[in-house]
């Protein structure tokens, strides 16, 4: 007798976030699609909203306040800006349905945390639902899986976050680096900024443009300090330099940490292979290897290299991830197969095309 | 008790009309990638040559004259440069292995049909191996499915001609426009010229500039006129210019006919219904809707919309589709699971990404 | 003594037709920008809007209606969208003022003509100054040189209509193609859609994306059609496609008509420079040459390829230009050099950058 | 009466460092291009090879060993890849003709310095000249004018170098920031890698895809730290790490540095201020102000903006330039207008092209 279908709600089905994850689902073996749901191009079939999914999707979105939408799921998706999910996350909670959230809602365990980010990006610093905040699980499959697997309500990490942290913790937890003075050089994709058009990313203003933007000012750099501490056992500021470059998709994220006297190449692999050998999204490389966003464009990977600069003491990282698939879609997607318990990697398995 | 896979054998690994193949074959149900090899990158794995194959398909590339390679296949790939298969199909269809062939070499039936295209492209006119020819068929499945079902050497059509020939045959078949005057505009992205660079396709003298080439001289107007002859039952000419644009996948071909009497939007959509309504990867579109290249890429669909200019008396057909996917290794892998009596969709039913 | 510059208001300057207007201007060597206008940005430098301008042009953005704005101009460009000239040119003519505009307000010489275009873009069909549409001119030097010289207001083409009209007019009077179904298949830069942010043209959407749009709708399609029949001295109808491609600058058009009996590639040759020869702006070129987008890009030139497609008798016109220069703010200049009787190339004599 | 023109030649004259010096030659007010020479394309018009340059320079392309080429220069520039400008120099200074060399081979003084330098491209440690390096200058204006002015045999810095050393100075020469520690993370545009078709390079391969390469290993790193070793005056190491991104012209380079205890926003601003207020070619910015490589797109400027992180106590520089304008032939013609003692900004100032 076949399985019953885990019952998916998706809210923001027709941003990028959304329609990333209904790229997914569409193949994954144990999911029924059950709502979309946005504040936009309601009534119409998602498929008029993105013709390549015609035939493959046609579910009509609908407005989440109507009362006509389905709703009996599983899991709900937020795929939403910031300060959407904090509103009604309880409402699915209460009635037994399990909750990721694409946004800095549920990302910080306190109100305190919480403020600080979201002083950053202009949003009302309190929370509207401070209660659930210390519930709430930072979604990052390689750190904190078997929380995630206990959890109902996930905050999926930041694009940048993921790159970043992933990209140093095992230097930094077999304390190979000092914990001070570490650089992040963040490279991304327009993708990142999302579906709304805007002068900066109109295609002519673009095409040949790449500049940095909010420096020393970029919201994500909380969770990546509050996840390097947990690591260090210590309070740590880093330095972090998000920029925009002309392509669609894709973080790289160059780091720069100091090593300390007894690091080398060999343990400093050791590290990596440690911590991430059973990991299934993430692959390790050699120095000589040149690590390109698009080895992971479309995929679920994120891919690193490990270079120690020994003329000035420096290891550097280059660290890659796909910002709309490990970077949202793809890592939420896991974080629903560890919360409902099935394969890890269930839909997720694809090497992208190239060119 | 599980059934045997279908052992693939795949010549031209390296290219891109080879990596898009592992790419599909990679999670396609029922075969089994038994031998990659090429006359390049010989000795490494495949995912030294493309690291986003990493961790799902580290076969080694093998020189095709290396007795060590395996050979026990079903059925064999030449994802090559015209003038190979040619001579060396007889050697896999005498031990009863099938073929399909990438390139100009199995498209036509007779010399010299076959003199003709090799003439264009700088090639030698006499056909390596001509008492085959008769075997071969074109592998178009929209028009050929039968036969194909029954064929053991097919010749996939170039990605031009597949976007062209879709795109205007309802129309010519039931006879609603003429057979004199019909133009091809076609534009394509750069991947269409493969993977070794030159001057005209390197990044900076690329990436802004867009040009038409080979104009009156492009070599798949051959099987373009072949294929619409037969379709009209007279001997057709048509005009075909082929433009290459700076994007990495897709073919755009504009198509200009003039509309007999008695054609009007609805006998001209009924013709596309009826010829396509049950076709698993042709979607046909309204006037009014537009269609982007991205809305195949990435995946096995030909989209088209049909529009009549009642001032000037032209049908204008938009025919789009991934030149790496419809118009190379996704029509290919079609034709093999038609020849291999399978799931004429399996391993195909990808959406593309977007962005 | 220096001779007295001449005085240059510029009205839109904030769009990309001001800004690049603007570029040309700096280095002008007879004219003084006097005051720059446009609705938004008032207040700032331009240079703050367009850092690339930071020492060359920092002019304050007056709104047109501020008093304190300068306005004893020779010579005032409307770099504005449809309908805004048009209810202001008056107020300058009178005051012995020329008037240059960018849009489709004075590219009709009556009010009928002006209705059908207007009606294709949405706007009142009704002009707002319908007496003085008799005193326009339209503004392509190499057709209209001696008129325009004489002229006090005139309407600057359609980006599109430049390159369609110069591509084919020697063919057309000279008789040496049919005038029935010409074919216009044109490919357009994403610059041509101006400034302002949109869904179609935001980056990630467009990257990789081409499309035809407004197929048999495009409003330039009336310039094209008045002009080829002054030269054919009959009337005439085209078929004109626009396609957006992922380039920011230029347009090639390629142009299909049917060569008449007596046409042969020397008197095709022969007709285009004769009409082109003494041209400081046309570069005819060869068959075998081919043209890029980004031969002329940053320069006012129209280069141009002459095929004939003997199978078809098929002329094949490739016309391609810089959708921004001689698409307009460089014909626009050349427009003022010669209404203000100095240097038809003063200013203008740019190769533009490669790559 | 017309002063006389200084005659020059080029050597690399079909490489987009010597296309990008005849584009400025063209319209140089005190030259005239006397010879152009290269290994490539020898007997053709450079308008042969650059058909934007058609009307502009239709000189013919000479192998420099041709006896028919003109060779009565004022000054000859080598345009050429690292190796060939160090075995002719001598015989044009011993005819008094000037040289600049865009190259490594005269960017050091010493052989011990060039043999490390040589060593990391994999040339021959040992210069064929070693003689004359202590006669050649660093070609750097703005640190070197005087120098310059005087010098006869200069060689052009290399791209990156420029962005970093301009980037930097002024906050270590006034001791507001450590010389320990200091990371230079820059990206360039794909033109940066010259004009010969690679794998790497080509449009597919390279349109979506950034990634860092010859992390630690990268040459520039020695001129940059011996630039900044005679700042500081002290024997500096850095970090340097170069990333290609798909852009054809720019590069941005991010700067970390260590504050010392007394710098501040205010003192750092004057510092640049009164180091760079009266240079030509740079333009400072404000911390809020974000630069765009496109503001300097086809441009000589170097812009640069200062930012403090007080979290971590970092300097944050960003700065701007196109890697073949202030990079490389732009820098070039500024170095030549010096030597040549003429205004130094002669046929320089161009804002470039936007969008």
């Amino acid at each position: 007798m076949a399985k019953k279908k885990i019952q998916v709600g998706l809210i923001g089905a027709t941003g990028y976030g959304g329609v990333g994850l209904i790229e997914l689902l569409i193949n994954h073996p144990s999911i029924n699609i059950c709502a979309l749901m946005a504040k936009q191009e309601t009534g119409k079939p998602i498929s008029a909203v993105y013709p390549h999914l015609k035939g493959f999707c046609d579910l009509p979105v609908f407005d989440p306040a109507d009362p006509k939408c389905p709703h009996d799921f599983d899991i709900v998706f937020y795929a939403t800006p910031d300060g959407v999910g904090q509103k009604e996350a309880t409402k699915w909670l209460n009635k037994g349905v399990k909750v990721i959230d694409y946004s800095g809602d549920f990302r910080f365990n306190d109100k305190e945390s919480y403020a600080s980010y979201a002083a950053r990006i202009g949003k009302p610093k309190e929370h509207a639902n401070p209660d659930i905040l210390h519930s709430t699980t930072y979604g990052l499959p390689e750190l904190h899986r078997e929380i995630i697997a206990n959890s109902k309500l996930v905050g999926n990490p930041g694009c940048f976050a993921v790159s970043c942290i992933l990209g140093l913790v095992p230097a930094l937890k077999f304390g190979l680096i000092e914990s001070e003075g570490i650089i992040f050089d963040a490279k991304t994709g327009v993708s990142g900024a999302g579906k709304t058009p805007s002068p900066l990313f109109h295609f002519p203003a673009r095409y040949e443009a790449m500049n940095a933007y909010k420096v020393t000012g970029h919201q994500h750099v909380y969770e990546i300090e509050r996840e390097l501490s947990l690591i260090a056992d210590k309070e740590l500021k880093v330095t972090f330099t998000p920029h925009v470059i002309p392509v669609s998709r894709g973080i790289i994220t160059t780091i720069y940490a100091t090593i300390t006297a007894n690091a080398n190449m060999e343990n400093l692999r050791e590290a990596y292979e440690t911590m991430y050998g059973k990991e299934p999204f993430i692959r390790i490389f050699s120095h000589g290897e040149v690590l390109s966003s698009t080895d992971v464009r479309g995929s679920n990977f994120c891919n690193i290299s490990l270079t120690i600069d020994s003329r000035t003491g420096k290891l550097i990282v280059i660290s890659v991830i796909d910002n709309l698939v490990k970077g949202q879609a793809g890592n939420a997607l896991q974080n629903m197969n560890i919360m409902m318990h099935i394969e890890e990697t269930a839909g997720l398995m694809y090497p992208g095309n190239f060119p």
